[in-house]
């Protein structure tokens, strides 16, 4: 047995309770090193009554290329665990592994009570606790200034024509605002959105708005408070939540507290607001506006016009959390986003989280981190992050064919173990965003291979958003370009495309639960790749052709399918197509 | 290589921050399997600068027997970090680790940005930080009803004659006090004491104190809270700290909250104080007084006098939280040990450590853990943990003689790798106490023998604590018997013991910072162990018989010895005896 492989760590994504007296083990072993693995528990101060020589059978559930990882829920109706594992070769070696290491099996070992790990007490203030309402929600990406202009009252000068065909620079105003939304909110809720995740909204100087002026404030040109309490309020009637977008990681250079600190210095009242290295806070301009090499502050990135905000500021911390629960007290938000989240301090978004959560109870918090996020996904900061690398994974095996399918698996399963499960539920599965090139434009137009890839996302235990104007198949390149004005002329607008998400998103409703929660197997091949899903006995398999030409795959009861037709008893995928079958 | 051996973590024991730039990273290969480790590592926004081509070379620094463990402290003046792992074996592999996982190294892996782990931005307020005072401190536990009689107006009903030759009861009182401690202080000042651990003193109804009536008095037969007073400013007076003992877990059944519980039932005020099950909360008396089967409330172990705290309800945190600093601000103590902390919600004690360390910056917290404690120990809770698997391993090889030296290795090095350093160097190492034997007593009355453990216990990083009397050899079996009145009797007390204990601290004081930070390195076999500390240039190096014979080894400059006499160019050891050398 490679026992170097062999990990287990208490308090994490390995042991966590999921209610007040259910404790979920999970145990790591070298792939296809171990036969079978048991979990020996009870509680602590009981060893003496010899629990451990009733071991519990543990699952094999998720493999990756190194590992294969056991998991096992068992309840502690005393509240109070203490658990080891024992694993087993197929040459009839037997480990125990517990808190002090591994050891050969014996009674004496087992009798041991320091050779536990522990869960001293099940409290459930420290569980991790996701929002349900976030599981069934499929999530729509609005970039306002993109969207709809719904009042040119508020146009800002020199704006363009509306035209979808454009390909917008990084100075363009199209006149999208949060009028244009409310206008909209119909076609989101025939489409069958139910939540809506607005790019930032606050009074900002660009047309993204990610350099905030004033959170307090709506964005002039997006219109003003009462516009959007009635969005709000519109949406809800609607059955739809809002996310909002906030970048408290930097300010924007024209806001009054940079201004100050430019003005005066480390006299300032703002100067500790900052991370000024060196006063004056200044740099030399480069050909690149939002790159300099020279900057005396920490700002994002190299951008002088994003100063660093210093959340250890007391005031600074005190300000934002007015900031954070204004928006939820007197608007009635249902969920913030927030910008570059992983270069903000973990003691601030625990106080963020607990002054969320105090306003509304099932708040849902979404970072943006595109690398493993464990350290913020202990239930004390956010409920899940913006799931790049997990998507990075599908799409490098669908889209741009670069992986193989093992690797596909291994990328996949190694991102569910990272995590725990009430956390992999409400993973937030982007496959585009404003951030990247559209889907559609990373498949090369090839629509059947992006419904594809979607269908494909939509059977993951995370919850999809789809990026605006992709349910029409817009296209476009990397920023700015995936920042083109919805597509609202109707002859420009894919209808089948539409009317192909809107059947996936009702499939995902359809069946919500088993997608969420249900045990994941992957079978298949190059050719084709077999993910089949499972609940309470009722399974769902999904056919994906990734091999270029047409495939047969076994017949059943399709929910859903592209360029997929039934015969002999077969169903034969085009090339790209996939289906998705109730087994 | 075995590949799955390789680990690690970011923002955890493997990736932390030493100060606002200096980040140290460790990796894990399997043992003996990997010759040479790099870290990959540079300015996240730099990567395209190629800094994966000027590696850092990574030093083996603790090995346990599956395992070893590299370290490497790296500087980044940008304060962003990403990093990578390259692992070389003999055999000429060279596998690449990182956020996506492993891979064969290659031009390409490297440079491709979401490879990297990432400590994302370095922020101060997330580092963890520990009182820089515990270092250089040597503790001194008291059983305050135990340690002297300073004013017999306290003494409560039927105190016994104080003989340090009895062997108590769990019912006895010998009125030891606060008064008894002051009057003590210069003995302590003159062993080279200057940090006291009280066990509890507050309010209750047992001699042991942990069964709290109110957390804000003193308990009567202790003194006043003017002879607290008096006793902290004597202390700090002579540059002696002190740490109170707090039982949030649980309270004593004659608290006030308690017996309003029992009165009034689900009706009580203090109702959701608790964790009551069913009410009325009952339980059947047994045999035991501190057992019972069928109680109907949650408590510690199965005690029925000891109802557990509900320190989820905000008026319990409010209420402890104001006792936790009440006893700092009013009096000025400088620690808090908290008893059976790892049953105590985690929430709870990032509020409680908050709270205190606002009160006092450089405040200290122990916890009361005997297993692994990764997760209070990551700068938001304590600062250590009663670090009893550390000393278990140190007992087991030389007082008790059950484990081989590759174990004591093991068992040493495991434990130091489950934490940060800043933690090692705090960690409160105690050899016995209230809880458990003394330590002569374990060792069979070879005081020889307890000398040299207590020698190898000093050359630790973490700080050592002596129990009241084990410096005049007092005995005593497990509880009740370990708490025995003080050796007052100048005739009774072990004078050879006395003056050994007093250059053993003299010795640690002398050596505190390599003690704390030095490098750890291993040699020696089952009749000599060898224990080497180095840092800048001097090196300290114990050699510990346990061969039951007298051994001979190199000799040099003796900094501290038991029973070793040097002829010839060498050093006599005789059996257990010790010599601690600079090199």
């Amino acid at each position: 047995m490679i026992t170097s492989a062999l990990f287990h760590r208490p308090e994490s994504e390995y042991a966590y309770l999921i209610d007040s007296t259910h404790l979920v083990l999970r145990f790591r072993t070298a792939k296809d090193d171990v036969t079978r693995v048991q979990a020996l528990a009870g509680e602590t101060y009981l060893i003496d009554e010899g629990w451990y020589d009733q071991p519990f059978e543990m699952n094999k559930y998720l493999s990756t290329k190194n590992f294969d990882y056991w998991n096992i829920t068992i309840e502690f109706p005393g509240k109070r665990a203490s658990y080891a594992f024992v694993a087993f070769d197929e040459a009839g070696e037997k480990v125990f592994f517990g808190d002090q290491g591994i050891f050969a099996d014996s009674h004496e070992v087992r009798a041991h009570a320091n050779n536990y790990f522990r869960l001293p007490y099940f409290h459930q203030i420290d569980m991790v606790k996701t929002p349900e309402w976030v599981k069934s929600t499929i999530w729509y990406q609005i970039f306002p200034e993109r969207f709809a202009n719904g009042n040119h009252d508020n146009d800002p000068a020199g704006v363009k024509i509306w035209n979808s065909a454009d390909h917008p620079t990084r100075e363009d105003f199209y006149g999208g605002d949060l009028q244009g939304v409310i206008d909209h909110l119909d076609h989101l809720v025939d489409l069958g959105i139910n939540g809506l995740y607005l790019c930032p909204i606050f009074k900002a100087h660009s047309n993204h708005k990610y350099d905030t002026i004033d959170y307090l404030e709506i964005d002039q040109d997006f219109g003003d408070k009462e516009t959007f309490r009635r969005l709000v309020q519109e949406a809800h009637k609607r059955g739809i939540k809002v996310m909002l977008d906030a970048v408290f990681n930097h300010m924007g250079d024209l806001s009054t507290q940079w201004q100050d600190v430019l003005e005066n210095g480390a006299d300032s009242r703002f100067a500790d607001w900052f991370h000024v290295n060196k006063f004056p806070a200044t740099y030399n301009e480069t050909a690149d506006f939002e790159h300099a090499t020279d900057i005396t502050y920490d700002t994002f990135a190299f951008t002088p016009h994003m100063p660093k905000l210093n959340t250890a500021n007391p005031d600074v911390q005190k300000y934002l959390l007015q900031v954070a629960t204004y928006w939820i007290d007197q608007f009635d938000i249902d969920a913030w986003r927030l910008d570059v989240a992983n270069e903000v301090d973990h003691h601030f978004w625990h106080e963020f989280a607990t002054a969320c959560r105090a306003q509304k109870k099932d708040f849902y918090i979404l970072g943006e981190i595109w690398h493993s996020s464990q350290s913020w996904l202990n239930g004390d900061q956010f409920d899940a992050v913006m799931n790049y690398a997990y998507t990075d994974a599908i799409l490098n095996y669908f889209i741009f064919k670069q992986t193989d399918f093992e690797t596909l698996q291994d990328q996949i399963n190694s991102q569910l173990v990272l995590y725990r499960d009430p956390i992999n539920e409400v993973q937030f599965n982007v496959l585009d965003s404003h951030d990247t090139p559209r889907l559609l434009t990373q498949a090369k137009d090839n629509l059947t291979l992006m419904q594809q890839t979607m269908a494909f996302t939509f059977l993951q235990p995370g919850v999809p958003c789809i990026y605006y104007g992709d349910e029409y198949a817009m296209t476009g390149a990397m920023d700015p370009d995936n920042r083109k004005p919805m597509v609202w002329d109707e002859d420009q607008q894919d209808l089948e495309q539409y009317a192909f998400v809107k059947k996936l998103i009702e499939f995902r409703k359809n069946n919500q639960k088993l997608l969420s929660a249900g045990s994941i197997s992957w079978s298949g091949n190059e050719q084709v790749a077999i993910f089949t899903r499972q609940l309470d006995g009722k399974q769902i398999v999904g056919f994906f052709n990734t091999s270029g030409v047409e495939q047969n795959v076994p017949s059943g009861k399709i929910l859903l399918q592209n360029n997929a037709q039934e015969a002999n008893n077969e169903i034969i995928l085009g090339a790209d197509s996939f289906a998705i079958l109730e087994v």
